[in-house]
């Protein structure tokens, strides 16, 4: 399948929530489960993608939609895998909508998805706020980024399932307390599962893995 | 002085560049210098604020305004170098405007300050569409952020007087490519200048206050 790039005007009024639900159903019709990954610009979702569709590959048929302001770089990366995937470059945009959800929804073969990896732009704010129809929300925090983010920008981690610490290769270069860290987003979001990764030398990656197929497995279940 | 806390409710609409006229207008008449620095979440731009007052304080007089979507972390750390400061919160907000920046100058000792630095909000995307009435435009990129930023997140990089590569101290860990990364800034924007520094370490930094102290004189000038 060849790399689709859909460019869409904004268009972030109207009945986003109603049209999220709907892609939900859509969704739940086909047993996908969708899930919506936010971070920072650079904090490495492409490279969670990428490392997720190498270890699940095997287990779980993936697809893959990409939300950039512009570009095609994370697209083409996904694509060099093997892997269906829609790239939303939203010129003027910040975050990915419930239109532009159910656009790419319908550039994509739903019924040879298992699993489908939502990368948001890169922003730590406005993709919380708009509910694609996704099961999950998981966001990555880099270590990089520094350990008072959910101080700063709550509502993202207020609103995860999943919160990955990435880069911790780097710990021992940087200041960063992963207790003080921890403890902030369970005082946010006390549900909140938080991981310790590496998308680079894939450490940690075994139980972001395991979780990702509980759910695919309660999907078809369900 | 004690550190005000501006909470502001969502006000996008409205000539917002008319406003940013007024703004710098005002700013000149008091031979004020107004830098917004802006990057993503992390990139440093708070350690940049605090390694320049410390850099120029007794070569000028410096004023800081802070925007966050949540605390006053930041505005903390600078209040306590003796430095007037103004917290400027949005709640659900992305970015400062021209109504801000106001109201911000409306509580702070402008017959006191020939550099005023503004804070934006964390974000690659939305700051950069919103004139405040600044006269330069700094952004920082960290490198742990990645060298593909122009391609993806391209207004913020033509927008920009200044970019500053940050946190040059973690190159030996980082895949980056400094060349590349240059080429793709002038490639978008000619004229803009590039430094690399670390915040942290103090490297680099000389060049930035240089070109900063240039600019103030100009001011006194005019």
């Amino acid at each position: 399948m060849k790399i689709k790039v859909l460019t869409i005007s904004e268009d972030i009024l109207g009945a986003n929530k109603e049209k999220a639900r709907q892609n939900q159903s859509r969704l739940d019709k086909h047993n996908i489960l969708a899930v919506n990954v936010m971070s920072s610009p650079g904090a490495g979702k492409t490279s969670l993608i990428l490392q997720t569709i190498s270890g699940l590959k095997k287990k779980a048929r993936i697809g893959v939609i990409e939300g950039d302001v512009a570009s095609t770089l994370d697209a083409n990366k996904v694509h060099e895998l093997g892997v269906p995937v829609i790239q939303i470059n939203i010129p003027g945009g910040c975050h990915l909508d419930a239109n532009m959800m159910e656009n790419a929804l319908n550039n994509l073969p739903l019924e040879d998805i298992d699993l489908l990896l939502i990368e948001n732009v890169g922003n730590l704010i406005c993709p919380a706020e708009f509910a694609l129809g996704e099961h999950k929300r998981v966001m990555l925090l880099s270590l990089p980024e520094g350990d008072d983010k959910p101080y700063k920008y709550p509502l993202m981690f207020t609103e995860a399932d999943v919160v990955l610490i990435n880069k911790i290769d780097l710990l021992s270069y940087l200041e960063f307390n992963i207790p003080a860290f921890r403890e902030a987003v369970i005082g946010l979001n006390p549900k909140a599962k938080i991981f310790q990764v590496s998308c680079k030398t894939g450490e940690g990656l075994e139980d972001w893995f395991s979780w990702l197929l509980d759910d695919i497995g309660k999907m078809k279940r369900e």
